[in-house]
């Protein structure tokens, strides 16, 4: 006798993204007014806050600032200092981060009311989300992105992540936050790398989602490029609205096997590896843009004249497009194999976003080995015809 | 200028409990069935088995058993050979279990769309919802519980875990399986005390939400007592149903405060580790609801005769009530602490579930330390009167 039981149910998430600068300072109620609306009346929460180490480093006063902002609180308390942790890929290989978040969950008794706040680049973010998320099977928590790459891409999605032994993002889940802030103000100390770096994956959204953020993109090139602020918050926030728009629009954990937003993004994986890290997240999105635009060209699908449009764009941008890395057959052949690691985190079926014209992305199953080299051929000749970007950097 | 963006999705969750005899039986194509349903055409999808130990020793044929029951498939495939993996705690405390299963994951390209079955008891069933959980951002997982416990409780739910640094459950999230099949023939092989350690469970979720069945244990103790499957597989088939219907209707991933199916599990979980987990978790589920339904009559909610029918229907089931290392004064002082873990794993508010009558449960935010110790009086007293059953096992 054979009998079942079917069990159905839903979880609706919700989270805001608030846009604001001087997060911390005295006058700016913003984080303060979040915290009261998700209080639990009569009980002091707890907050802990993780840094990351640059930019803490380039903040020195922020502790203190953190101390002031919440010293009058009758709802919250600081659970301990801020515990200050190394950022970019060091954290999420280093399990020892990982570890030191989650005992200080356990030293300083951090419960599921309580806050974990990660204040950082991409790296401690993914990190931080992916410690509160197993912790008593999921403590809130908050994200303050504090990079251009972070705050427009994956500070606002619902991804988190650690590598593992080398593989990156091999372990995560997926995981709103309670709520993102993103601090305009913290992007003012950012370095000139890290501050373009983060524009391709605004470029990367257009590209594939909205031919007219493209061409503003390429309006404001200028401007962005010289960090005029006006302009780098709006693309920001446009950014961040596509980001989340396509999240919800789409398959917010990914439970079918595209996932468009990757754009770009088989080979910069594999790059970011390839050159230990020594290349920017951003920069090998830009790369990686760059090879599947051409990719596209090549398959006919857009012209020569547009694929070149967006390399020059990136290039005026002092965006990398190619890397001397890339230069030798063994290297290629490693960059290939990114698609096969790439299937394998999917799971199943390759699944490869390419340009179907400029302004919207297309699935594709299959690439073409020897077109992907050819890209690369395209783009080193395109360095050496103009002033080569990546012996800038 | 301060601008906010809004996130908001429902994930809808769905999974199925099947109840079959003979899972790997060449001629039960239920497993089959799930997994063709489930298929990707065109792609042949790999499964990992992780089996307990303990159970695989009492099934020396399993491992071949599974694969000639995949050996003419044509969409699926054994990524391995089984991975064993010691059961109970042991396989939750120790991070090398945890970490062969991710190893394996890699070794063996185990993606997005490939499975992982952990066959087992509740422990096996949490380390390997985990590890699935946070490999690639979740890989699919399908549980076969084989114990009493497992296929009426955990089993059947959403949670999965590790305990870290001996904290028990302190890692995990919550992760709905694909699928449960609970094989009532894999029960056939439980020694004595495995097979009535796991009716506490179901008689806890009928004293807090159905005295029919809560009385329908009563009638059928005997038959339970002496390995009557027949009444034994309706117990189960009555206990994840009602399982599985508080999930549903009450808060699923635990966001709000309340765990109402808890009851009696604020001092089991101290006294699994008390006794260094020589109390199996449905015996200490046991004493725990003796105390927390004594301290019911204590408060008021139940009469005296009450609270002893349910003693009594545990004596009588061969469930321990009382455990002789609660005779100390510091031991009980521990098992008091317990309910400040329970606190803090559940965040802020302490809630703990007492009887409201029999059949219906009622959220407490407070105990009384000197109550909780006059029960764990009169249990002794009980059972230096009766035959103690705690000398027996």
């Amino acid at each position: 006798m054979e009998r079942v039981l079917e069990q159905k149910f839903t979880i609706e998430y919700q989270y805001n993204v608030f846009f604001t600068k001087g997060l911390f300072s005295l006058g700016n109620n913003l984080f303060k007014n979040f915290l009261t609306v998700h209080s639990n009346p009569g009980f002091k929460q707890k907050i802990l806050f993780v840094i990351d180490e640059g930019f803490m480093d380039a903040h020195p006063n922020l502790a203190e600032q953190i101390r002031n902002y919440f010293m009058e609180s009758e709802d919250f308390i600081l659970a301990s200092e801020p515990l200050v942790i190394p950022g970019g890929e060091i954290c999420k290989n280093d399990p020892t981060c990982l570890d030191n978040i989650i005992q200080a969950v356990d030293q300083y008794g951090i419960d599921r009311h309580s806050y974990i706040v990660g204040i950082g680049g991409g790296a401690i973010l993914d990190l931080v989300g992916f410690a509160a998320t197993i912790s008593h099977r999921g403590i809130k928590h908050i994200r303050i992105p504090t990079t251009v790459l972070s705050q427009n891409d994956s500070g606002v999605g619902v991804k988190n992540s650690v590598n593992f032994k080398g593989k990156k993002n091999f372990l995560g889940t997926f995981a709103p936050p309670k709520a993102v802030f993103n601090d305009f103000e913290f992007l003012e100390t950012l370095d000139e790398r890290s501050w373009i770096a983060g524009v391709s994956e605004a470029i990367k959204v257009a590209l594939i989602k909205d031919l007219s953020f493209y061409e503003w993109i390429e309006n404001n090139a200028e401007k962005i490029k010289e960090r005029n602020s006006s302009e780098m918050e709006d693309l920001i926030f446009r950014c961040a609205d596509k980001h989340l728009e396509h999240i919800r629009n789409g398959d917010p954990f990914e439970l079918g096997s595209s996932r468009p937003l990757d754009f770009g993004h088989w080979s910069a994986h594999k790059l970011e590896q390839m050159t230990d890290f020594e290349v920017l997240h951003g920069e090998a999105v830009s790369i990686g843009i760059s090879i599947d635009v051409l990719y596209s060209y090549l398959i006919g699908n857009i012209t020569r004249e547009e694929a070149f449009r967006v390399v020059e764009l990136m290039n005026k941008l002092g965006l990398p497009i190619y890397h001397p890395i890339l230069d030798t057959e063994e290297a290629r052949f490693i960059l290939l194999s990114g698609l096969l690691d790439f299937q394998e985190h999917l799971g199943g079926k390759l699944t490869i976003v390419l340009l179907e014209k400029l302004g919207v992305g297309k699935d594709y199953h299959h690439l073409d080995y020897l077109l992907v080299l050819k890209t690369l051929d395209l783009l080193k000749n395109f360095c050496q015809d103009q002033n080569p970007v990546y012996e800038a950097s």
